[in-house]
């Protein structure tokens, strides 16, 4: 996606460790006009038809996928990384390695808000190497609902996250795929 | 206001230790229409001219957070709880207790979103002990930024966070306060 592209392109940078800033307007500030493009976007490639939620894990996901569930004008449900006490049994779960805590960390959902019935689409704003990710696939698979596919706003390529992904049939659409970053600016993957 | 009391009562539950449930609609699954009629609702009461922003802290108010900035035509910028190595120098910090992870937690934002020519408003989902609201007030009065004031959905009236802010002379508006929760059911403060 151009308008995408050219937004991270203009103010993304690129701190050591490969580690992509976006911050200005996707994951600490958020514009939001630009999350309502982006769910055009989505709307535009997946058949949303039966549509019952939109899905994503806390906490930089959230702002996306709830623009994302207001267009389509479904609810939003988000797994939560355990720690809480405010979160009784019957669970989905599935276990994460998160490369930002350094640890594993479980990805719980509640059994009451996703089952067979359920035809839900997966957002989130950031993929690399797709942990988050694929916990949630699992627990969609858990609950049994019909995964329509995964809607992304930035995908590291050259993290191995997106491939895995794909090569389990998912349909994996990541509105910018960078396939490098370094001081000179970024390199985009062409569609 | 009426709509969310109602849905309290009805889908609330209150679990040992006075921990109120509303997970079916505001903060695991998110029912985003009712978020929508309640971001109308805060701009009944606010004067949000001139508002350049509204202000959260991840994670689960982030989806009103998100639906009341597309409201409002402004962007959304969640303070971060410190743990990550994405985030760099140039912060506003406030420390917290987090009685949900019972222990201190530093709340984060980058100084580059939020200066003194902001005017922003304060969302979240629910308020208890008050903590995650005086260290994002506390965020906001480091950058120079004008308060309009803090929008509640949920406030749990029998502990002190809300009467701790608006000692503060803070414009505090909860769109449902519950002044006791039992097994018998919800018993809201009255307008």
């Amino acid at each position: 996606m151009k308008l995408l592209e050219r937004r991270i392109q203009a103010e993304g940078r690129v701190l050591p460790g490969n580690i992509i800033k976006v911050d200005g307007f996707l994951n600490h500030r958020v514009d939001i006009k630009l999350m309502g493009q982006l769910a055009e976007e989505f709307a535009r490639h997946f058949d949303l038809q039966g549509l019952t939620a939109v899905v994503t894990v806390e906490a930089s996901g959230i702002a996306l996928a709830a623009i994302c569930a207001a267009r389509y004008g479904v609810p939003l449900i988000f797994a939560k990384k355990a720690k809480s006490d405010n979160i009784e049994g019957g669970l989905y779960r599935s276990e994460i390695f998160s490369y930002t805590y350094r640890k594993k960390v479980t990805l719980i959902m509640s059994r009451q808000w996703l089952g067979p019935g359920d035809r839900v689409l997966i957002v989130d704003d950031f993929l690399a190497n797709g942990e988050a990710l694929r916990g949630l696939t699992e627990i969609v698979r858990q609950s049994g609902a019909e995964l329509i596919g995964i809607g992304v706003a930035v995908e590291k390529g050259f993290q191995p996250g997106g491939a895995r992904l794909r090569e389990q049939g998912i349909d994996l659409y990541s509105l910018a795929i960078i396939d490098r970053a370094d001081q000179e600016g970024f390199l985009f993957r062409q569609g």
